[in-house]
């Protein structure tokens, strides 16, 4: 790198947490509850099942259990849904934990002089509430939301409008996410410096052009330390 | 009591478990949480504004939060709604335990061969939630919610429906609530036995008619075993 770094953005699901295992667990944790309370059905069938309810409703539909039950032909009950919402809120908070490595790097980080931002897609109150559950609400000079901005990644004005809070030129900045459809295609228009951080699905994603190659990739957060070294 | 009691029918809320210090610790918690996170008001004020909002709006509201905000000439603060929100969900869920002698009550009266019933107005899913985290949910031979019959109570018909579900006459059974114009108006109207339990807020609101007194008021949820030894 020949700019000086000044700054670093970073995504949260799946950059500073495990946001797959979270979502697997809970699913997992969910539909064993509905089953121990009555719900008859093979278990990887109902988690397949689930995954194709959360793709066609979306992943904030109320009503994702409902649809499982009466895709397995049962009526409406009350009593088995709870039984699932109460797992699956239960194991969601016990895994919403950083990485391991997440708070001593960003530390680190902050020692060392960086600006720290994120960058994030999403409803506004429920990313901060994100935040102040993995205890991270501190760490960040600037957080910049979809739903705040207007703005989704991997719109470029979304990187902008973060690096003109920080006050640095793009090629100062560095964007770290693990979506190359969204952090990285986004941050390399904007003329950041991308990593790419292998962790969750997106690890197995073939990047589909050009523009979604990241500078670096990184297999777990500490390594951005390695990659500054660098510069 | 001239007829032998055979089923007992129990409100949710202040009856089983001390609804109304969870609501309060649990907006106590997030004023706390708002105003160490920027929000600089008094926390009196700040008290009494929130419950003036939930009235106005409902306790289903999702915004409470952000009309307080508002109301405190505060633009829309994503990072402070947060606060409040994880504490308030943090805090109710820890105050979602049964009163002391809950189960101990429950147990007893099962041991001596009564139907146990619950009757309740509310959303079907967020009922069952409350008596799975309240570990209750396997004590009861019916569950009989608003939002399932289509009857709220003080509507005779919700207490119809559940003793017929019991298989018992009105006089056989006892319903056991905190609020004079709905628990114990509507079982009244049925014929059914009534015991007040002198819990919450409605301990302190004074029947507004013959029909809203009980046949008897106990102060814990044990007592219900004397009256029964009366019968």
């Amino acid at each position: 790198m020949e700019d000086k770094i000044r700054a670093l953005f970073f995504d949260i699901d799946d950059t500073l947490y495990d946001s797959t295992l979270q979502a697997n667990l809970a699913r997992e944790s969910a539909i064993k509850a509905m089953i121990e309370a009555g719900l008859d059905v093979n278990e990887e069938k109902a988690m397949s099942s689930l995954r194709e309810i959360v793709r066609k409703f979306g992943s904030n539909y109320s009503y994702h259990f409902d649809e499982l039950l009466k895709k397995f032909g049962y009526d409406p009950n009350p009593r088995i849904v709870a039984a699932g919402v109460v797992a699956y809120h239960t194991t969601k908070i016990a895994y919403l934990v950083p990485f391991p490595d997440t708070i001593p790097t960003l530390l680190r980080l902050r020692d060392l002089g960086y600006r720290l931002g994120i960058i994030t897609d999403g409803i506004s109150v429920k990313q901060w509430e994100k935040l102040i559950r993995l205890g991270l609400q501190h760490f960040f000079h600037s957080v910049t939301i979809s739903s705040d901005v207007g703005r989704e990644k991997p719109d470029p004005e979304i990187f902008k409008i973060a690096i003109k809070n920080a006050g640095c030129k793009p090629k100062e900045a560095i964007m770290v996410g693990d979506r190359p459809d969204r952090d990285i295609s986004g941050a390399n228009k904007v003329g950041m410096v991308t990593v790419q951080i292998a962790k969750g699905k997106y690890r197995w994603v073939k990047p589909r052009d050009e523009s979604e190659k990241p500078d670096y990739t990184i297999s777990t957060l500490a390594d951005i330390l390695d990659i500054l070294k660098r510069t």
